[in-house]
């Protein structure tokens, strides 16, 4: 079984209970729930059945205890994740719009997670890893560039494959440097995971259809464009495949399609035939959505396998 | 008018809603709750007519906005305030346990109150300081106890004075240099404002009766003791002054003592009867503790005058 290893940020995840603009005044709100989009695809990778590491850190407080408890119980490798003794664990309060946008208070380039350390087991982890999954949101600062991209030339380098998930938010759009380290890490991608609008993000042209020959003309092997309740989009030099979204009733769509990237990246490396894999990836973002807290409708492959057959769906 | 500053930290509250251990799984809470005890003590000070600033930084986010415009309508000179680009707004979670003990998860040192910077705006607030305030929370680094040990020398210098509230959580205790920097302010102190066992944290004697002579002993000029619901003694070379604590609710006393600390500094300061300003200052206690949030119960003057009159209290 490959191995597949993340690095990016564990978060605590404050959830607005109610519908609205910010956090300018007390409102209802719940948490922590465990979270951060590196979290999340590694937890669902874990339950997926695949060997699956996350390199960060927390802080020695409740937060980082509730995520490493999380993670730990997911089956997740957690030996590369530093307790940091003198910076919290960073967090993440979200609140829903009306219009279905979200507003976030984030600390997190400063907190234990905005920090990796060059310590013995992150480096037995990372050079363990069959595979590196990379995280845009966690592209967040020089150091994180730096490391994601090292990381996937060594993988590459010794026969391993990288897949890459834009997974931008408005908040880090601007971040110095950003859009160059990501067409760095498209360069070295063997499995393009966008969402929505990010598709044509990194390509000249602004056609969607156009989009897929582009990206595979640039080496990349494939492409699964995920489009929420519109379902999921696959692409290679061979085939395109669509697959519908489950019906779901959205609770909170925060981390769905960390799962559905995980959920098909774990049965990609394995082989699993691709219509196969794409719909139990299908399941494993609608299971995401039905759950409040991005970690909490995480489900391991036997239920994905359930979920999908339950509505209809041919595995083989 | 003498006006007062305050150094430390601006924070956002969220508060659970349940009586429990800690944050290690999802839990209701209510935030954010404008907090920071220097930030009570500038609100509480201003509401009661003093001129007020507090030298801090919040970041550019919802948390620094529901700070600043708390603050700003208080009436706190907020000019020193620094809106760090970079670094979030401080923050901190606290859980009431079923013993009445608090567990916190902070958010402080490496927030963006963390840091202080020498910008003409805190310089000129500090130059016009007539009256320095010393939060012993805020004496978290050795940076801040540098900029407060210096910053309470130059008003001494220039014929100031300086009131100081240790002000101690558990989480704070092992901070290095914190006793020294503790014993360094206790030497500059004219007013010292300890709360229940923090009468004798900083004297040679161990008992609660000889720590007032002692502490007078080394030039302090009165003490406040707070006792929370029993009251509060006053002492001074010639008066020993007892008032009750007022009858209330309490429903959160986060920043009570704070509230009872500016209130009393702020009339100390323009020579009001001690029994009066001991009793108004117990008003500002008492409607502290009966709002939810450190400081939703802050009152102006008139209304702690209301409040403690209508308490049969007799104010000069």
């Amino acid at each position: 079984m490959q191995k597949i290893v993340v690095m990016g940020e564990i978060l605590a995840e404050i959830m607005a209970d109610t519908i609205g603009a910010g956090f300018t005044e007390p409102v209802a709100l719940t948490g922590p729930f465990p979270s951060g989009a590196p979290a999340i695809f590694a937890a669902q990778a874990a339950r997926t059945g695949q060997p699956a590491a996350i390199v960060s850190a927390v802080g020695d407080d409740d937060f980082g205890r509730v995520n490493l408890d999380r993670l730990r119980r997911d089956g997740v490798d957690c030996s590369a994740v530093r307790v940091d003794p003198d910076r919290p664990t960073g967090s993440a309060f979200v609140r829903y719009r009306a219009d279905g946008g979200r507003d976030f208070v984030f600390n997190i380039r400063h907190s234990a997670c905005g920090t990796i350390s060059d310590t013995p087991a992150v480096q037995a982890v990372l050079d363990a890893a069959d595979h590196l999954h990379v995280m845009g949101s966690s592209l967040s600062s020089p150091d994180f560039i730096a490391r994601n991209i090292a990381a996937a030339e060594a993988v590459k380098s010794r026969g391993g494959t990288v897949s890459f998930d834009p997974n931008l938010r408005k908040e880090v759009l601007d971040a110095p440097g950003l859009k160059d380290a990501m067409a760095h890490v498209l360069g070295l991608t063997d499995l393009f995971l966008p969402s929505g609008a990010e598709l044509t993000l990194l390509t000249r042209t602004d056609d969607p259809a156009a989009a897929p020959d582009e990206l595979l003309d640039r080496g990349i092997r494939a492409i699964v464009h995920k489009r929420g309740a519109d379902g999921a989009r696959y692409h290679d030099r061979t085939s395109t495949i669509d697959v519908p979204a489950f019906p779901a009733t959205e609770i909170d769509p925060t981390g769905a399609g960390d799962c559905f990237g995980a959920a098909f990246v774990a049965l990609w490396l394995r082989g699993t035939d691709t219509r196969s894999a794409l719909t139990l990836a299908a399941a494993a973002g609608a299971c995401a959505v039905q759950h409040r807290g991005p970690m909490e409708g995480i489900k391991d492959l036997d239920a994905l396998r359930a979920f999908a057959t339950s509505h209809g769906a041919d595995i083989r």
